[in-house]
């Protein structure tokens, strides 16, 4: 679990962005949001970002269910301001992908998460379509600079 | 994000297990326990084992503060059946230390998570005491065999 | 929302207790279980009641539906204090029925919630079926004394 | 827990609008926004609301605590569509007031919620201060018509 390089932490590496509001619910006894609460902002902004890319899972009767989480906290984060999620795809493989992100609230970068998604059919695991490889693609992680 | 070593899906590894509740809020439209959920039974499960070994953050007057949590979701889990969640020391650094944890449902592993752990004083962070430090390594992970 | 009758917080008037663990991430920012938190222990515990008089919706290709809910907060809860839940039949009517229960912590009642669930079939709202209605009968909440 | 009555279904019953996403947690195995989410969303509102009123609980070195809920769904309410929550003050006691408000999506009424709020101090319960009564007064619920 290193440290995110320095470089995730800018917009500019992400191809996607959206806002997201914080909840009162989120915020935990220390008086900040709650690293689980910031894992539900994520998830809700990964399926927007694959809503942009053009597909949805259950338009192509495929599953696709998470296989890993990385999640690092770079700063405090607060109710009530809204978070702004930036979303690019950080690895392509044959039946799974990354989607790398970083969380910012009012400019500043407080959380980087990286999950991998794996795409199954009735028979297990199955490679990702070619068109949602292209949109992949078109949406990838770039180190700025 | 590599996957587990096999060894980690082993209750054996950890030196700390307890049990936790699902919730059919924890269900998500796949019918599964949702990775948010799982990432909130596993911060319970932490805070649970942190009690065990002796050491209470607001009884200190020091801040703890999650840092990365790395989650694998490695089988499918369900409602209404309960967790059982082992966890250990994974690693021990100056100011920072790894919780390293496993969760499983009617005995097989359905999750993995490692979560690292910074403690800060009213100076920013702080050196991890001895006490805590020793029980820390009485509850250090085990790779059976 | 007139306070729950002083009978209402007694554990003798219910059929049927299940307990629940707390999360840490049912806390809110004033250090207590969070009212939303609470919600879904109650549903957990409802959900627990219906599978002990035997039924369970899908099981019978017809949808149960939460049309109304009502919490009265009756002390502050903490964490890491489980939760022991009653639950009773309130009232059955002829599509809909409600669930009566009352939240303990340390023998102290916290909470009382009040949900009505109503049954749909393929064409709407249907009619309890008698082997339910008669289940429900046996579990129904009593005034004490 | 009668149904609410029709003109509650009406935006032009309420003083105050704020809009708020849904998020895939906050989904069940039903496929619709699960009853305790639409309540952390009803919350989150709720204290837009008291913002907006020029109040803030912290500010005023006073608690405030949620003593009731009543919540009413009134139709199915699905992701990833926005919920307008609209709120007034329903009722003004001595020591506690209710918050009145409904959640639209795409325009329609989905659910509605009666939230009774009640301020402690250091002695315990304390009186409403005249300026928040008047702020509460100029917000007061309005039957259209």
């Amino acid at each position: 679990m290193a440290r995110p390089d320095a470089w995730r932490l800018s917009p500019e590496a992400y191809a996607f962005v959206t806002t997201l509001d914080t909840r009162f619910a989120d915020l935990d006894t220390m008086g900040h949001v709650n690293n689980v609460a910031i894992s539900a902002m994520f998830e809700t902004a990964r399926i927007r970002f694959h809503h942009h890319m053009g597909r949805h899972p259950q338009e192509q009767g495929v599953r696709w269910m998470v296989a890993a989480v990385s999640l690092n906290y770079v700063a405090e984060s607060h109710f009530p301001y809204p978070f702004d999620i930036h979303c690019a795809i950080g690895h392509i493989g044959t039946t799974s992908w990354t989607i790398s992100s970083a969380a910012f609230q009012k400019g500043e970068c407080v959380a980087t998460c990286d999950t991998t998604v794996v795409t199954h059919g009735a028979e297990g695991r199955r490679q990702i379509a070619e068109t949602l490889r292209e949109a992949m693609q078109a949406n990838f992680l770039k180190q700025p600079g």
